[in-house]
């Protein structure tokens, strides 16, 4: 059972723009695992430079801004001038493209990761944090799910944020609850 | 509102004997807050020594195994002897008793913390190693919690473990669905 991250991925254009997403990824045979949906930018990034970089963060603001429309994360460009990191990152892992199985859906591309930079330290768990990353992940799934099943999960996400977020795990909470409200009050005027 | 971050606290008895505890803990004004119990061993260790270390582990392990009888984890002795530290760590806090406020049930321990040592990177968020942690909760609770809750918590929280588990987290899970079973079946039996 290959244990899946969730990571932001950091990437660069031809024409050098950065762009940044949130990747659940894994580790195989002494590689990175990256499988970006088609069409994206992280994948025509990856393809075209044959770079990304691996982002590891626990500032839960970056993975429910990714999924509310807030992108603008500030970066920093790696020494070698490679392509750019999250700046606000606890460690970072340069990843060069060794091969990929294309796929109609989500290529898989078969990264190898260089050296592991280190930047903060692990602060334990944080209940509130893993509460963010579950909510994240159902806002990026808001078109598929009925909205009385996310009600009854935020509901219950609710209780870790509560009892345990410091102030950036309210701050993205307060952003994904905004987004589900939006989807509900769009959702019953396309229905009436 | 302070981040509480779920840790591992490790302290030694006034003979000697090293004692390992799965712990809730805040910052707050320069100072690491722990709220151990009366009674418990981590609190008369650390009244007794006026130490402790701060553990920051992303093995769930750890905290699955200490809830359900499991709690021979491999410890460290710190450079200076003055305690031990858990060997498989991201990084840990040696911990300095300043002050601490009496309770009945649970006094608050105000610890100076000393340097932060770095053992290994953060990997990312694990929706798996999170839901270990949510289930460790539930199962010290068994005792207060009514078995219908706790089934259905079990059943959401097993998805993220499908989805995204490695070993570790593999292995933490079975712990706890083995001691919700085994309380299930002793509930029975007490109610019969």
């Amino acid at each position: 059972m290959p244990r899946i991250h969730e990571t932001i991925v950091t990437t660069r254009s031809p024409d050098g723009r950065g762009h940044l997403a949130p990747m659940g990824v894994r580790h195989e045979r002494g590689h990175v695992l990256l499988m970006p949906f088609k069409p994206s930018a992280t994948l025509d990034n990856i393809l075209a430079s044959g770079r990304a970089v691996l982002n590891l963060t626990d500032d839960v603001r970056v993975f429910a801004g990714c999924v509310t429309g807030r992108r603008d994360w500030p970066t920093v460009p790696l020494a070698d001038g490679s392509g750019d990191r999250l700046a606000d990152s606890l460690a970072h892992v340069p990843l060069r493209l060794a091969r990929q199985q294309d796929d109609e859906l989500r290529p898989v591309l078969w990264m190898l990761p260089g050296e592991q930079v280190i930047h903060g330290p692990f602060a334990g768990f944080n209940r509130a944090q893993a509460a963010v990353i579950e909510a994240a992940v159902l806002v990026s799934r808001l078109g598929m799910l009925p909205h009385d099943k996310v009600e009854r999960e935020m509901a219950y996400l609710q209780i870790a944020i509560d009892k345990t977020a410091g102030a950036a795990e309210a701050e993205a909470w307060q952003w994904l609850r905004q987004a589900v409200a939006r989807h509900r009050a769009g959702g019953a005027r396309g229905a009436a």
